[in-house]
Order: C-alpha cells, then sequence, then structure tokens
C-alpha cells in the first residue's frame, strides 16, 4: 500500500479529549469498535498507511489509553501527554519532542476517526512528496457543513486557509468544502509554524488549522479530495460509535470473502478474527476476541465465539457459544453447546446440544451428544457419554478431575462424582452414580431395580388429585 | 419541546379505517411496531408536542382501538366514532364535538404515521401563532408524488390549495410538493370550514384538504417544509410496516447511546423499555415491554427479555431468555438460561447454562450452574444446586414448592420432590431422591451402591452388538 | 405477468465462466442466495417472464451445474456445452442447436445476475413485439461506467452499438448509459449475426454485444431504461454476493408482508419458504429449505427451522431449532427446542427448554417441558414426560425404541432404556430405570431409599474441605 518515499513518516494522533458527550467515565478513544479501542483502528491505519511509527497524545485518562495502546503495539506507539486542553495546535505542540530526528513528514490524525481509509492517507503523503509546499491535507464536501472548518481558496483555487465554524462570516459558512484534520506536513514547518500560532479566536484556543494559513506562504498547501467522506467522520457520541462500527464490520467481512469466505450480512465479525477460504459464517453469528475460524469450517446460525479456534471442515450447529477453546478438524458441535474455556475438542469429535464442557478434553471420534456437564475431564478416543451424564467435579470446595478411558461407554445419566477414572473399555451402566474407579473392560453398575405395581397407577392418581 | 402558546392545543387523530392492504383482522391502525399499536406512536407524538389532549376518530375496530387507548393512556384521550367513512373532512367533523371548549388550535394528524417527529409538530404549532392566517400544515417534496395530493401555490408562492392525484390535470401532477396531511388549524375556522367542505371531486369523499382553499381566503396557510419526509410516510401494508419499525428502532436505540448507553446495531429495543447509561446491549438482543436495565450491566448477545428489571453491575451471557421476573445487582445469568415468570435472582446469584426457573426466589450468591429445573422454589443465600438437579414440583396434579435452606448443598442429578424442604447448611448426596424433609446441618443421600463387573463390559458389548 | 404474445420465448442464460473471483473450487453460478443456487434465480426470472423454457449455456463445472438445474427444473431447463471461453457471443453460439424449432424470440441473460426483475424482461419482450427492427435491450445509468460496455446513440438517439470498456475511447468512456447484458432478439436475426461477429476487438473474444451494431442496419433495436439497476448487477465475488443476497431476502419477505404475514426486518427467509397470512415472525429468524409456516402460527426470536412445516396457530418460542419435522396445530415449541428429523409433534402437544426430539412422534396434548433427551420414540395423547427424562435408545450399537402409551406420567429424571414399552395411564416413579415394559396403569419403581444422617453435613463438609 505505502509507495516509495524518500524518509520516514511519523504519524501524530490527537487523542487528549475526554468526550463527554460519550456520557462515560472511560476516555472517549478507548470506547471499542468491533472489539478493539477507536484509537487502536486510527494507528492501524497510520501504520498501513506507511508511518514508521506512532505519537499518540493523551491527556484523559492517559493511563488507561496509554497501557491498552502500549499492550497492543508495543514500542511502535509512544504517547505524549497533553496536560491541560488548550486546542489541537497545542496538542501537536506536545507531541513535537517525541518525533524521531529522522522524521522528514508527519502525519496528523485525530483518535476519533476510526473509519480512516491507510490507502487514502498513504495518497496524501505521496501528495505532499509531489508538492511544492509544506502541507498536504485531505479536503470533503458535505451537504451540511455546520461545525466543521470551511476551507478557504484564493482566485487560483489555492488553499489559503481554514476557518472555523464558530468564527466564519455568512459567506463562508456557506462553503460546504471542509476539513476533517486530516494532514501530512514536512516536519521542519510543522515545528516552525506551531510556534506561531495564536489563541486570537473565537475559541481562544491554540488551532492546528492555522498552520493551513501560514503554509500558503511557504508554497501553499497541496490539497486530496476524500473519495469516502463517510471516513472521515469524528465519533462524538455513542450513536455514531455504532453507526461507524457497522461500517466497519461491514468493512471486515468484505474483506474476507474477497478472499473466498462466505459470511451472511448479519455476521459480526471483530478486528481480530481470521477467517480462511470456504469457510461459512452463518447469519447473526458473532466472532471475537482471536477467534480462528479454518477452511471449509461451518460456523452456523446465532453461534459467538471468543478466542476460539477452528479447525478445517468442523460443523458448529446454530447457537454454538464458546470461549477460549480448540475444536477439531470436522468435529461436530451444537447446537445448543456451550465450550466453556480451556475446552479441546478433537478431531471428528461430536458435542451435542445441551452439553457444556469446561476445562476438559474429548479426544478424537468421542461423543457426547446431549444433555450434559463435562467439567475437568479427559474423555478418551471414540468413548460415548451418554445422554444427561454429569462430571461431579466440585464438591462444594474444591474441583476434580474424572477421566474416561478410550472406547467407553457411559451410560445415561450417569453421575461421575471425580476424582474418578473410568477405564478403557469399560462399560457405566444407565443412571449409575459412579463413586469409585472403574476398571479397564469392567461394567460398573448401580441402580434400584425396577418394580411394576400392577393396577397402582390409577389409585395414586386419584390419591395425588384429592391432594393426599 | 413546546414553546410558549396562549391557549391549549387538541389533537384529532384520524383511526377509523380498516387498512385492507394490511390483510388482517386487526384495524390498521393496532398494527405495532416496536411493541406498541401504530396509533399509540402518534398519539404520543401528539402529547410530546404539546397537545392537552386527544381526539381519536375511530371506526373499524372501535371497540378494540378504544380500548386499547384508554389502557394505554387513562383519560388523556378520548375516541370519537366516524359511523361510515366518507372522507377525512367527514372524519374530523366527527371529532368536533369532542373538542374541548377552550381549544385554541387542532393539531391534524393520521393514524397510520407513526414516525412523526414531536418537535415538528411543535414548530407547526408556533408557526400558526405567529401567522396572520388560520392555518398552518407541513408539506414535503418527493421524488415521486404519485399518489399524493399536491400543493397549489399563487404567483406570490402561497399556498391556496391542495389538489388530490385523482382529481390532478397533468401539469398538476408534476408538481413534487405534496400533502403529508399534517395540519395545525384555528379551532374556530376549521368548525367554520368543515360545514362548507364538498363531495363535489373524484372520489365523492368529504376531502379535509379543501379546508387549505378555505383558508387562503381568510388570510392563508402557514407552510412550513419537513426536514424528514421520511418521517411523515403513512403505513399502508406490511411491508411499509416493518421499513417503519426499523426506523423507530434505530430511533429508539440512538435515544439511549445519546445517554451514555453502548447498543450495538443489532439489538431491537421496544417502545416501554429503558436503560440506563453505560449498560452494554449486545448484537442481536431484544428486550420487550416494560424491561428496565440497570447501569452498568451486560446483555449479551440475542438475549430476549419481556417485563425484566435487570439491575445495575449484573451480567447476563448469551442468550438469557427471560419474562416477568428480576436480576439483581452484580448476579451471572445464562448462557442459554430461561428465566420463566416470577423469578426473582437476587444479587451476586448465580444461574448458568440450560437452568429454567420458574417462580422461585434464588437468594443472594446461591448458585445453580448447570442443567437443572428449578420451578416453584425458595432458594436461600449461598446454596449451591448442582448439575441436574430437578424440583419435582408437578404430580401431574397440582404444583408444589421446594425451598432449599441458606448454605445448602444440592448434589448433582438430585430430585427434590415437593413439597420438600432441605435445612439450613444440608447436604444432599449426588443422585438423591430427595421424598421428605431435610433437617438443617443433615446430609440426605439415598443411592444404590456401584458394583463393578470386571471384564464384563467386552462381553456385554458382545451380546449387545449380536442384539440380544 | 406475461403479456400476450404470437409466439413461444426461449431464454438463453449464460453459465460457463468459472467465476475466480468467488475464490472457490465451486462454479460461480452455483454459489447460493437465500437457499438457491445463483443461476436459478435466473432460471426463475426467465420462466416468470413468459420464457417457455430456457437453455443454460454450461462451461466449468458443466456436471455439477447441469444436475442442480435437472434437480431443480426438470425438463423446463436444456443445457448447451461451451467447450472453451471464446466470448458471450460464442457462448449463445452454442446455445444455437438447443433452440425450440418454433422459438420466435430469444431472451438472452446472464447466470451471475440474480436479482432480475421477471416484469421487467417481460417488458423487454413487449417491447420487441412493439418494435420495428429485430432486437431490444435494456439499458441502464450508472454514476460510474467503469468496466461496463457503453451504448453508443445516432444523433436521432437511436441505438447503433455497443463499446466495450476495454476498447473504448475517452469520449465514449464518459458516457454513462450502459448495457446491462440484457436483450430479447428474434431468433432469425440472432442466429443470422452470430455467423457475423469477430474477433477483431482488445479482448480476441467474440463479442455477443456486436449484434446491436449488426441491427441497427436491420431495423433498429428497441432499448428500454432500467427502472431498477441494481437488479442486473452481476455478482463477481462474495462481497457483491452477499450484498446482493441482503436485497433478495428484503424482497422474499416483502412478498410475505404484502401477502399479510408479519415479518420482523433482521429475519432471512430462504427461497423455498412459504408463510400463510398473520403469521408473525419475529426478529433474527431464519427459515431455511422448504419450511412452511402456517395462518397465525408465532415462529418466536432467533429461531432457525429448516424443511419444518408448523400448522396453524402454534406457538415456536425463541430459539427453537428444528430440522425436517412438522408441528401441530396450537403446539407450543421452546424455547431452546431441538426438533431433529423425524420428529412429529401433534396437535396442542408441547416441547419445552432444553428437549431434543429425534423420530418421535409427541402426540396429541402431550407434554416434555422441561431438559430430556425423546429419541426413537412415540408419545401418547395426553402423556407428560417428566424434566430430565432420557430415552435410552441407543447401546453403542444399536438404536432402538421408547412406547409411552397415552395419559401415562413418567416422573422427572427417569430413564427409559429401550426397546421398552409405558402403558397407557402408567405412572413411573421419579428417578427410577425402567429396563422393562410397564403395564397399562401400573406403577414402575426403582430408586434407593433417601437417608438422613443427622448433623453429618457439616462434619462431610469440613472433611471435604480439608481435601479428604
Amino acid at each position: 500500500m505505502t509507495a516509495d518515499h524518500a524518509a520516514p513518516l511519523t504519524a501524530v494522533i490527537l487523542a487528549a479529549g475526554q468526550g463527554t458527550r460519550m456520557k462515560s467515565p472511560l476516555p472517549k478513544v478507548l470506547h471499542q469498535l468491533c472489539g478493539r479501542p477507536m484509537v487502536h483502528h486510527v494507528v492501524d491505519a497510520a501504520l498501513r498507511a506507511g508511518a514508521a511509527d506512532v505519537v499518540v497524545v493523551v491527556g484523559h485518562g492517559r493511563d488507561e489509553v496509554t497501557s491498552q495502546l502500549t499492550a497492543a503495539f508495543g514500542d511502535r506507539v509512544r504517547t505524549a501527554v497533553q496536560e491541560t486542553q488548550r486546542g489541537t495546535g497545542d496538542a501537536v505542540r506536545c507531541a513535537l519532542p517525541q518525533l524521531r530526528a529522522d522524521a522528514h513528514a508527519v502525519l496528523l490524525l485525530c483518535g476519533d476517526t476510526p473509519l480512516l481509509h491507510p490507502d487514502e492517507l498513504s495518497h496524501l503523503w505521496t501528495a505532499l512528496d509531489a508538492a511544492r509546499g509544506p502541507l498536504a491535507m485531505l479536503t470533503m464536501n458535505v451537504a451540511d457543513p455546520t461545525g466543521y472548518g470551511r476551507i478557504l481558496r484564493d482566485a487560483e483555487g489555492q488553499v489559503i486557509g481554514i476557518r472555523e465554524h464558530k468564527d466564519a462570516s455568512p459567506a463562508e459558512r456557506a462553503i460546504t468544502e471542509v476539513n476533517p484534520g486530516v494532514y501530512v506536513a514536512r516536519t521542519d514547518f510543522l515545528r516552525e509554524a506551531l510556534t506561531r500560532i495564536t489563541t486570537d479566536n473565537a475559541q481562544g484556543e491554540l488551532y492546528l488549522t492555522d498552520i493551513v494559513a501560514q503554509a500558503a506562504t511557504a508554497g501553499g498547501t497541496a490539497s486530496l479530495a476524500s473519495r469516502d467522506p463517510g471516513s472521515l467522520a469524528g465519533i462524538n457520541d455513542r450513536a455514531q460509535l455504532a453507526a461507524a462500527e457497522d461500517i466497519l464490520y461491514a468493512r471486515i467481512a468484505d474483506g474476507f470473502r474477497r478472499k473466498g469466505a462466505t459470511i451472511r450480512a448479519s455476521a459480526r465479525i471483530d478486528a481480530g478474527v481470521d477467517i480462511e477460504p470456504d469457510a461459512v459464517i452463518e447469519h447473526h453469528v458473532v466472532l471475537r476476541g482471536a477467534t480462528r475460524i479454518g477452511a471449509g469450517a461451518l460456523v452456523d446460525v446465532g453461534s459467538v465465539l471468543t478466542d476460539v479456534t477452528v479447525a478445517a471442515g468442523a460443523a458448529l450447529k446454530p447457537y454454538t457459544v464458546g470461549q477460549r477453546s480448540t475444536i477439531g478438524e470436522a468435529a461436530q458441535i451444537g447446537p445448543f453447546s456451550h465450550l466453556r474455556p480451556d475446552s479441546e475438542i478433537h478431531a471428528e469429535a461430536h458435542i451435542g446440544n445441551f452439553v457444556e464442557t469446561k476445562k476438559t478434553v474429548v479426544r478424537r471420534g468421542a461423543k457426547a451428544n446431549h444433555l450434559a456437564y463435562l467439567g475437568d475431564g479427559d474423555i478418551g478416543e471414540g468413548a460415548n457419554v451418554g445422554a444427561g451424564t454429569i462430571f461431579c467435579n466440585y464438591d462444594g470446595f474444591k474441583k476434580h478431575r474424572t477421566e474416561i478411558g478410550p472406547g467407553a461407554f457411559i451410560g445415561s445419566d450417569s453421575q461421575l462424582i471425580a476424582p474418578v477414572r473410568i477405564g478403557a473399555g469399560a462399560y457405566v451402566g444407565t443412571g449409575t452414580t459412579v463413586t469409585r474407579d472403574v476398571p479397564d473392560d469392567a461394567l460398573a453398575i448401580g441402580r434400584a431395580k425396577q418394580e411394576n405395581k400392577e393396577g397402582y397407577a390409577s389409585r395414586l392418581k386419584a390419591r395425588l388429585k384429592a391432594g393426599k
């Protein structure tokens, strides 16, 4: 995506604001879209546009913002603190000491614009390289420019400045070409220009936009009209957040579709997910975290997976819910299965409806098809766990493990009181409470004998009906 | 929202039509959007625009319409009957006797336009107050005016009349400014004008629109172009209903978002629901009835709640389904839990996967995490109900209650045959059928002893394989 | 929809391409929208427009395409093979031998345009009948014509040819009226014209579009501007597929809405489904295959039905999942029920939460309301199956059947080891493992007696806490 450039680019991202309209204790830029904080999307766009590194200007919630950025991006991102919010010009000033010495140009972005197209930023950088002047900026045409800074041009059409909405005359307010706040500036120009901006305006703030007027006398500002003004929108409240998130979800899904996955329109794929070709992601599915879906796998309607790895050819039926688990090749899960963390379902194993697993390995070809709780266990290859089986892993104080040998058959409605081991090929009779180990090839059984009391049902019913 | 007005406003809403294109025995205006009948949304808009009271003109299904209006709005809404459908002018005539004596102005609306913006209606009222003439109306510009009444203006641009589509000349049909049917009229003018309308038109009906021509000779009609023509659309079939409903759902969600809730785009929040700030409503959630979601609560993917109150900080995992229940602070529910009516889940209690509750209190910190049916019960503080536990509340004739004392531990796969009481701190062994009360601190146990028959499994399997 | 025409129409559909941008081993035209292969939607549009029969030109994956067409349409559709892809003109040539002798006109369509409106095709046919010349074609105006063939017109506005994008001059590229590739041609003209097309163009292919220039000298081409250019879009990748599918889903749902069904916007109804009036299909429901929903039935949130027949007045609560089953009048199912293939739920029967049925008949008024596995069974009228009941149908080798007589009562947590028969009116005690038949009116019971060990719980807990 990045063209060949003479010298490295550093990005500066303004992320110091609180975002009061978000109505939240959380700093605005940490609100999430598609599973990632807003500012991460901006950093990502800068890096993909070719920025060698990124300086994020933080203020409100600076510790939280910094720690989340570091966790996600490591040393590719540094932060600079803006102690008091004195305007965008002041914010960029705060970042200057953090610029790397060899940064030839600086990409200036806002931390609340998560829909930026990296290729458009990259084109802007290229435009600066080709320009005579020290500055390049995006512009956009909007039907209703209220609130935006207007682009002022001279008779030759050269950009000569920006007028903030609050400072604009009626004639200027009629201008529909506006400033989305995306620039690439030569570093030396930027350093110099920021020393000269003043607070002489309606807000009494240091406007970054004043550098445009300065560039006019230093060779001019190259402008590039955005192909997608919607991508430059800033997020100010949670309604805008929801709308932007939906656009991002569509982009993420289209990316995987173009690589060969089938993804229904209502599925929601978070930014950290990966999906291989020919996988099918059905209606209303939600994929979160670091979920990975293998080639040709099916994730059927409404499944919700968080940090789950699904191998090639596995089939997840409707309403499979899973967290931090793995599912092997050609395994079959669902509907209504719940894989809690540390479930390992191996190849060709089956987990059926109303079955919960937790910290349990289900080995190749083993099956638990109905109504079971399988916690803290290990189920051997080809074993069959009957309907209603419960691993009694908890005694009120501690958790204990259940092991089932390969080829074992656990009859329906058995309770295996852990710690316990069922041997290879063993058979547990229906309804047995297993309290001690079962040797290989043994039959374990423990149940009361059925008695039939003839003619008793109608008498019993009469008694119950009478309430006795 | 309402400006200062000299005298009260009454709204008249036309809701007498059957709506044959709805293909339904239900009167058109009772079809629901976002959990409320269509006409309720119109009444609501009128009240929020400042109407002191509302007269709804009913005809088809009048009893049903009247009773639903009364149930929702009490005496703020009266109805007037239009016996035969002789046109909109006739319908308003039927409402005249119901106008309150002091009503200075009348807001005229259609009962099948559920997307009206109250503030636009309020502006229209203000426009009338400021006008010289006796009438103010909304107009809208549409790309395809087919079917609409066209706005006729004189050379000075003053509105002089409305031409219904069927009566319009080719030149008039080219007019794209049309009549959405929303007026505010001075009451005395309206009474007078309605005596003079005639059936001299293509339909042979009494058109309300004829009052516009009369106003032209009485000081003129003030017109206000709608900012959102889509909001004035009438609903004529269920396809239009579905489209309008989706717009309303978006508005409802945006309202809560702006107050500080996070609501994913695909969630559907009915009109009677309330959501506090910092609650998170995830993808595909459906909230119905009088559901209340507390501050900071999480309602995860696909949960469906009807008349459920969720306290602050509670976490509902994916696919929690509940009706007429309460969930306490920091409680954890789901996934795949079903809270049937009169479930009371207290603070910090846990209800897990494949668990159903009904008329049951689950007290502070109690847990039932897996595969259980808890009907007609009371579970004490801190008690633990094991996987597979069943409250046997039904004997085929009556329902009986199960009580579990605080701190009790119910082993997995136990059946508690109600009526029965498990004492405080008692322990029920795994797989026990509890038929009588268990004293405090007692251990109840009842199960057959496990027997291991060594080497028997392979013989058994051989026998089963042979089909014997 | 079809007007009166002098002579029959045959449709030729071009479906030989691989569709490399689909990134799939499956031929492009077999990728599905709304549960049907793309090409089936095109065939359907041709038949509904009045085509007497259809010839599909196949190439890549010809056997698979042919067999799917035959399975769906029988002998109304024939295929013709294009061995090598030498252009659209060549493809139509390959179809000529398959044209029926009496075909007066040929409708030419692309197999990757699944959104065609049949009535627009029909109008085009009518336009040809009314025209002097031998050809009629749709045109469309698009904002960005890149990639499309441009419509060339003479000074009188007559269509005189098509210029493919790659062959177009800059002036021609500015033309925004383009060729969607939909024609009706007189058969004799078409046969003649195709003998004269050449490979003298940028692609070196035989362009079908060359027939337009030929028609100009044979009476001219009638053109009809499409009312809905979006409906003519070709599908080239899976992102376009997903977008087109969503449009089709909206059309399908609107069709049922106009006939009187209520269908929420997020429901997804496949092309083979039927829904009767006054049925209610709630949010996020997915209906697939040959599913039928009867009048007044409710399918509540998130239900997923494949080949399920739901009778009038049945109520399916949220998250009912079913395959190849039938549900009787006024039956109640769900939430979280799973009806696997060959479940027959009769009138007024109830299947409740966490219940799975498979190859099982549940007769009139019978109930299984909670947590049960009912496989290979027959449950008599009015019988009550308690919570936690399991039909133990599988012994590790074979499946066996369970029969429950009318009016029987199966106590909670019973296991019925098949093959087994519970007699009419019989009563099975809670927690019984039923290993042999129960006579009519008998009480079957088999469980260990509950013992209460007083004061033992705290001692037990102390022991467990100590980990002993």
